[in-house]
């Protein structure tokens, strides 16, 4: 047979053990505060027909959607996010889902996405969502849920930015920006953290094309330092409608994230998110350790949208979610030296010679009876090549049984990262291990 | 917007919460097992080039495949098994990885399989590979892995049938089964537990087209009731080569499956596994509660496939897995009523007035901090509506407080199950839970 290239496509992945072990425990973190939040899990299919998952992600999301023929000629496209089947299935489900419908899900979305840009074409997304409540509590425990789950990932330094979409379009509104150039402007003020103030007031003069005076009165106005909602009442532009709506709707929800004991929370009239479909909080998460914030951007971020879900049931379902960013979360966490070298491997019984396998062999079923996760070296001889094979797997102990040993009924037990070795009684060996 | 009917594709499935929680325990069990055999965890892409992933299944197999042209024109595929993705890393990544590479995978696989058989389209595959590790204990090592597994599932009543390749062949060198007829022969036999040895006989004469006396003596020598090492050894057909290599090889991993205590395990010379690149030892798990057996087939099985490796690595490189079939075994597990019904919400907080939000969100944040998943109902009203949430997602317990509590500094517990309720002190809420 030709032989064939082992190769990956481009922005595609592997996950070798190393690093899926470190992987998989950040995921296990998540997931178990997801549930202590409420939130149980949902499952969708990657492949679905493609007018299901078209039409809500803009002419940009068509264009990076994996779609093709099925072998049956019916148009279907790849996940390209979790929002979409999640609002497919409340339409679909309808009263058989709990009402509010509070699920979690993590996994894996396409996006044909412009490798050079460092960005990946199959990378996870972890969401939790609430559908069917209001805003007010429903929001603040997704802003809690994000500190809770950053604080069980051992950060520290970071602080979750809240706004409210209609306290941003209230000042919009107050520097007469016209309806067209309303999206130009949020993705222009979006770029604050990257690009600086100067660099907003630039993007708005240049590629929005606003006035100089509207360019700096705009960035002044997203750029008040009004970190408290008491704060913010002063800033507040006055005789707003919008303003006043979201100015209650941010006091709600700071009064229950004090009740929820949530602490790395601040108010950020910059805060502008890119995606259309939010229509009123929003919030971003940033790490504060030095450096980190721009290096990372938002490592968890989410809101409220209240009209996704229409597109399948034909009404309005208030709703509001929060998803993780795994992918930078996680580069982060290496960054800080979060993610230890970690094993699944507790114990390697170390082979000096086919003719103790027997032994060996009872003594890994005793191991794994007793919860050790523990393996035998399948092959005599050349101790190095045991040793590496510890090493790969960074498993802590070993243990050493030879003519020895055996005669005098002990078990040598090696700490594979100190290297001292105690002898125990063969009897007694699972007891030491406890 | 015109409304998109919210539908899926056929052969594809949703697990909603009530499945999917049920659904996770068990995956959480298998991977828990696994790793306490030494297996590490690796993930590959969904999407592989078409070539590497084509050229291992037969015509079949391609036929069956989702394959497509990417946005850059590249021929790509969705990813059909875990099996050629582990030969491609083996391949790829050589030294990098421990030798033996002992991995596991949970994930999901695509096949355009005829959905009128009750087959899927997407369905989970769950294996366990020892790759470099020549036959004899790692070959024990996954038939134990099985039994465990099924026993922490709290199965009972199950048998793992071994056989192996080489005394297969031998047999069906001893009737002279001319070597373009092997393959069919293989199948007719494999199919004796479901349509029994008369209709093996017939297929055996009627498709493959042998004689009538050496369909029947092919299958009263595959039905021989040698059932231990020892009764096998009076039966196998003398003289020949491959079949005493294959007896040696039984014995050694019967000594060792006993050594590692394992039980429920028994040879059938009738096994032979459709699948063309096991080059030795086979193995299936058949459910032995009546009636099961039949019904769901073979819930794990695996073998030892030397070869496969070969088509990127250029040389053969041995091996040796095992596959849970994770559908089947959910299937089986819901009829033996071992699937119950399973919760991740602990306590729900009724909602007796919008005025008590306060102190429940209090209490949703002292549950959670001792580790209880907890949530409030978020409106007020209709008790009716909130018992009813809370059956939906299996809550065992409900906290009430309302004026009378609230005035007393005492809470109300109740058992949503029996109904009984009892009221504490509003401080020992979370020690009374415990």
């Amino acid at each position: 047979m030709a032989n064939i290239e082992p190769r990956l496509l481009k922005g595609f992945r592997d996950y070798l053990p190393k690093e899926q072990i470190a992987r998989s425990r950040m995921f296990e973190i998540i997931r178990s505060d997801f549930e202590l939040f409420g939130f149980e899990p949902l499952e969708t299919p990657v492949l679905e027909y493609e007018d299901v998952l078209t039409g809500k992600y803009g002419e940009e999301g068509e264009n990076l959607m994996y779609r093709f023929k099925d072998n049956g000629d019916r148009a279907v496209a790849m996940r390209y996010d979790l929002t979409v089947p999640l609002a497919r299935v409340v339409a679909q489900y309808g009263s058989q889902l709990p009402r509010p419908f509070k699920r979690y899900q993590i996994a894996p979305v396409w996006r044909a996405e412009n490798t050079q840009k460092g960005r990946y074409r199959e990378f996870f997304q972890c969401d939790a969502d609430i559908v069917g409540a209001e805003i007010g509590v429903p929001d603040a425990e997704c802003v809690a849920l994000v500190e809770r789950i950053l604080l069980d990932l051992g950060l520290k330094n970071f602080a979750i930015k809240v706004s409210n979409r209609k306290i941003l379009n209230a000042i919009l509104q107050s520097v007469n920006i016209p309806d067209d150039k309303t999206v130009g402007a949020i993705r222009a003020i979006d770029k604050i953290e990257k690009i600086g103030a100067e660099g907003v007031v630039q993007e708005l003069m240049g590629v929005v094309g606003l006035s100089t005076s509207d360019s700096e009165k705009l960035v002044s106005l997203i750029s008040q330092k009004a970190r408290t909602i008491s704060e913010l009442e002063e800033f507040v532009v006055e005789n707003n409608i919008s303003a006043a709506e979201g100015l209650q709707e941010l006091k709600g929800i700071f009064s229950a994230l004090d009740l929820l004991g949530v602490k790395r929370v601040e108010i950020d009239l910059s805060l502008a998110r890119g995606l259309d479909y939010y229509t009123s909080v929003i919030f971003e998460t940033i790490l504060t350790e030095s450096g980190e914030s721009r290096k990372f951007g938002s490592v968890a971020s989410g809101g409220r949208y209240d009209s996704l879900i229409n597109v399948f049931a034909g009404k309005d379902v208030p709703a509001v979610g929060v998803s993780i960013g795994i992918d930078r979360l996680f580069s982060a966490m290496e960054d800080l030296k979060l993610v230890e070298s970690q094993n699944t491997v507790d114990v390697l019984v170390l082979n000096l010679g086919d003719k103790f396998m027997d032994e060996y062999l009872k003594i890994v079923s005793e191991l794994r009876q007793a919860g050790f996760s523990s393996e035998v070296y399948y092959t005599s001889g050349d101790m190095k090549k045991q040793f590496t094979y510890a090493e790969q797997k960074s498993v802590p102990l070993a243990i050493l049984i030879g003519e020895e040993e055996l005669k005098a009924g002990t078990v040598s037990i090696r700490d594979l990262k100190t290297r001292e070795q105690i002898e125990v009684k063969r009897e007694e060996l699972v007891a030491s291990l406890k």
